[in-house]
């Protein structure tokens, strides 16, 4: 069963998804890596997007897709539900996106994810996003 | 007096703004539906908006208003105080709104809001809107 | 050394940030004035602004760029270090200015920050902030 988390646990999965945001919009790769089991899925079919399995693959996919991109991914109120080492919880989630050829993306969703405790310490072991909406401009092409 | 929460506490009632904005915004009206008091009040007469007693006519309203649109509703930086079985809160708050003929809606605001515990449950017994600004387009009518 | 913050420092230290952004953009400059020490620095060169020492400079400074302004300084997914009566944050931020000429900003970043608690009462005592991406708009001047 899921129980009501204990502050100590609950501050940790809350400040592990605060870095999965500083770290992929500042592009600090190596410390995103350090955030993720191995075996980590990534799910963004709901809006049309990929789906990945294996940290490895999922990583070198964000950063081909992003890397020249400003980005800012922002996350709010998160419902955390822990039960001993696993975790679940749903984020609410805004990102602006700008790329080099002056695309834009603004959109709006949630973040459902499962966290596992590895020797002590908490990883994202899958990420499905889901969306209220997306707004995109194309150069040129005004708004 | 109001004093300094416990986590128990403080997080119930993070988690039930959460789930208000997740519902309103995924339109799970009966969801919804569950987390106010029988006698609600939510106003927003502050920015030229109703005033509704009553949780029935509150969220048909909302429905009316908000049904057709996609919306994202974001909730950020809570300051929670806790009394025994009454708390208050202040949240910022952001919304997106897009309605079918393409009028849009960015506003930014704060929720004041009272909470009252029945049957061990946290319920949002009042809601006040106010708002920082509101931007708001027309279809064919640019920004 | 830092360590992992209890629940009641760790929420003292996000109730100040959320009043820091409450108070700056509902101009209430009194209650603003309290949450700084007395020499507290800000620092906004990262992005090619200014940097304040002491609170009177600094408050000045901030009421002549933004009194005229709509202003919503909306903040997220802190990480919170405590280590006795000092602390660090780390905070993503998002801000939207309106002037009275209709020029805007819309800009995302982070706020870089040191506490002290003095006489009991947590304080913001440095506060620096990086931008992830800043987007202006002139009036007259479309997107």
């Amino acid at each position: 069963m899921s129980g009501a988390p204990g502050f100590a646990d609950w501050l940790e999965i809350a400040n592990l998804k605060a870095r999965y945001c500083r770290f992929l919009d500042t592009k600090d790769w190596d410390g995103f890596a350090g955030l993720f089991t191995h075996d980590v899925v990534i799910d963004t079919t709901a809006s049309g997007g990929p789906r990945f399995e294996g940290r490895d693959a999922a990583i070198a996919s964000v950063r081909t897709s992003i890397e020249a991109a400003r980005t800012a991914h922002q996350i709010h109120s998160p419902e955390i539900e822990i039960d001993g080492d696993e975790a679940r919880a749903i984020w609410a989630m805004q990102d602006r996106l700008l790329w080099p050829n002056g695309r834009t993306l603004t959109g709006y969703g949630h973040y459902h994810e499962r966290y596992v405790r590895e020797a002590g310490a908490w990883k994202i072991a899958e990420s499905r996003l889901t969306r209220l909406n997306i707004e995109m401009t194309q150069p040129d092409a005004g708004v």
